[in-house]
């Protein structure tokens, strides 16, 4: 049985949920709370099981895993069906490329250690803090609805979802949370509602996780 | 003939230049200044190619790849031999788990327009802004440090160095630049001293390359 460290609104969780739910995998969930306790990512316990300090990890019998795209690598890698990403090299480049570019260079800039060092360190107003938030969703985004263009098909496996849409979904979640205005990104949305009527997407949903408050 | 769109002191892009050096492939450069025109990155000419806007992108006939991690993977699925990921899945995903770390946690956050943002946006003074770029450095190179340990040898593919030495190199050049204290984390010193010592490394260094001021 496959062990998830996680957090019901951790969006980087959030992604390995959706991909486990897609290839059909049963797993525990054991959740790790992000802000009580000071957040229990930072605890002695957690922090021997994942240096790293974040959210989330896998672990498969001896094999523990960081990173949320490690994870799923390692989930195409020893359970290759049904695939998260497609088969010809080019095109696993371009998915690979957009998932990175929302696991690299929008949700780092956004997620709960930045923001918290943003107030409290920098002192930065809730405000301008939002506007910090939106600038890189919108940057970010914007990108990303160009990059879907480019892909053959209406999803990253054709008429399938995997490891881009692992990573989408999320991030439009946490846009909405932040009311970013995503009128801009139809061909997102389009993605985003045919995912959101899946059982292994649905199922991932952070409201839907035994430790939702 | 494979052209990378690079700047000399953009770290992603040393990423692939290292890559690309280990697996002996020529390739040549075209240089994108991060600086001049306001950022070339951001030229209309440039975001045809790569609407993300950011660097690297590497051209390979009609393929065009942006995110250095997703060249990284296209290159050991095109080029095999040398390879720059272990063939275990549980030591692929480690190694994984820590250029992602690097990539994702600590690069993405004290990159050029994330520093402009801060400082032109948000007003935060230069000593403050210095103090967030060593704070994730920080951070992140502990955790780092941490995970080198727990691999089996010296570097991530034993005796030869992959797709983590081609992430770590670069963010310790960053982190020098940036007068980090990098004592603490005797293990990542031995890994950029050894590494430093390859023609591979040494010829991606970003003074070696022909933009370099």
């Amino acid at each position: 049985m496959l062990t998830l460290y996680s957090y019901w609104r951790s969006s980087a969780a959030y992604r390995v949920r959706i991909a486990l739910n897609l290839k059909g995998l049963a797993y525990q969930q054991v959740p790790v709370h992000l802000v009580k306790d000071g957040g229990q990512q930072h605890s002695a316990d957690y922090l021997a099981l994942n240096p790293q300090g974040l959210l989330p990890l896998l672990v498969d019998g001896k094999t523990k895993i960081a990173q949320s795209l490690a994870i799923l690598e390692y989930l195409d890698e020893t359970h290759p069906q049904p695939a998260l990403l497609p088969s010809d090299p080019a095109l696993r480049a371009q998915v690979r490329a957009l998932a990175l570019h929302i696991a690299c260079d929008i949700h780092p800039l956004n997620n709960l250690r930045v923001l918290q060092y943003l107030s409290g360190t920098l002192g930065v107003e809730s405000e301008a803090k939002d506007t910090w938030y939106r600038h890189w969703v919108d940057v970010g985004l914007a990108a990303v609805e160009q990059g879907l263009m480019r892909l053959p098909g209406r999803l990253s496996l054709g008429e399938r979802p995997g490891y881009l849409e692992a990573c989408l979904i999320p991030q439009v979640y946490n846009a909405r949370r932040f009311n970013c205005d995503l009128n801009a990104y139809p061909r997102i949305l389009d993605v985003v509602a045919h995912c959101e009527s899946l059982d292994a997407f649905k199922n991932a949903a952070p409201e839907e996780q035994p430790d939702a408050q």
